[in-house]
């Protein structure tokens, strides 16, 4: 499985995915999930969960049409809005599910796959938008600013609690952290090390990106506050009538 | 949808209980998740999810058994251990199962449910054990100390962090209770009001039972609590380097 979740706020766009990818319980290793495309005018992040032939290939395909423009046909480079480019993915995923669908349909095998791509072009507005597996898509707005793909439901209570379009990018990473890390110790089929990209609002480029490993020591400290945090929470939770 | 928790400790069994069930998102309304059974010698408590035809139909024909015995079939109150009950309740599901499965499956109707019945008879040890709609079932153990079925991801987090079989009752039922809150929050098919019971290890009787509402004034306390805690242990978080 996977965990990705991505936070649209005022300031800006927090992006953060695991690595871990299985084919069956016996077949696990890691992945990226986490692809960031950047040109002169634009910066684009996205992350993928589901059947990973699939993703992968729309992630290629979408790479090819960059690295040999067709001036007929628009790329992620050269789409004319944050809406063409989600319509762009969105077209890709349609194209790839039409390809190896029908044969993994055949065989018994899963193609869904969801992918979340935000970003921003010069002259436009950030935006965030989830493709789902026909190639249609939803947009993340402020009554409903994150997106979670993949094993999303351990990590949404934080953020159902915290996450506003006010919040801080840096209090929005927290967040993100803290999603993942509920995540990380209920499934197994999620896993380190993590992806993490951030977007500001005008920045038009990758403001941060960075990857976190199992022996980053903030990190686990990090991970080992929260735990007593909560432990510390309940503790004054025992003292409640209920 | 539901959400039921059920933890086995040293000291007892904590069981708790949503009662929301919906046929569509148009047809919701409220139902009885949670049963309790009681003789001279034995304490049973079981909660259901999943279809509801088929999870009445089981507790229907388990409380005619004990209704109207029949000397040569173990019923609820008769059986001679907790593994003879568990077999009970997964004979009694199979059976439904076999009666009602395929006509549901022929109109593209789900006929999955899930039970989970702890008690404890004289002369035996309290047992919880989780049966599949296969009638199969499997047990807590003290690697494991609970079950929980219906929505199940959301309220796990802090299930996975605070117990262990050493955690005292009253414990047991604050940890249940925010697990059953987190899950509450962020998903509607999980409802008020809850049903909570407790079986403390050799009473032999449900120690407690009691129904909690919507204007229940110490859960609406206690929510509010676990909120601000959060978002206090949030504000800490925000201050470590990641």
């Amino acid at each position: 499985m996977t965990y990705c979740v991505a936070l649209k706020l005022n300031a800006g766009m927090v992006f953060l995915s695991d690595t871990r990818t299985n084919a069956g319980i016996d077949n696990i290793s890691r992945v990226k999930k986490m692809f960031t495309f950047t040109g002169p005018d634009r910066a684009l992040v996205m992350m993928t969960a589901g059947n990973l032939g699939i993703t992968q290939a729309v992630i290629s395909q979408l790479q090819e049409d960059i690295d040999r423009p067709d001036p007929a046909v628009p790329n992620l480079m050269s789409a004319p809005s944050m809406f063409a480019v989600a319509e762009l993915v969105g077209r890709t995923m349609s194209n790839v599910q039409a390809t190896y669908g029908p044969g993994l349909a055949a065989r018994g095998e899963d193609s869904a796959a969801t992918i979340i791509i935000g970003g921003e072009r010069a002259g436009g507005k950030p935006r965030l938008f989830q493709i789902y597996a026909a190639g249609n898509f939803i947009e993340a707005h402020s009554d409903a600013p994150f997106f979670q793909i993949g094993e999303h439901k351990y990590g949404k209570p934080i953020l159902d609690r915290v996450i506003l379009p006010e919040t801080p990018i840096e209090d929005a990473k927290i967040a993100c952290l803290l999603s993942m890390d509920s995540t990380l110790r209920s499934n197994l089929s999620v896993g380190m090390p993590l992806d993490m990209a951030v977007l500001r609002t005008g920045a038009l480029s990758i403001g941060e990106e960075k990857r976190i490993d199992e022996n980053d020591e903030n990190f686990r400290a990090f991970s080992e506050a929260w735990s007593q945090q909560l432990r510390d929470a309940f503790g004054v939770m025992r003292e409640m009538k209920v």
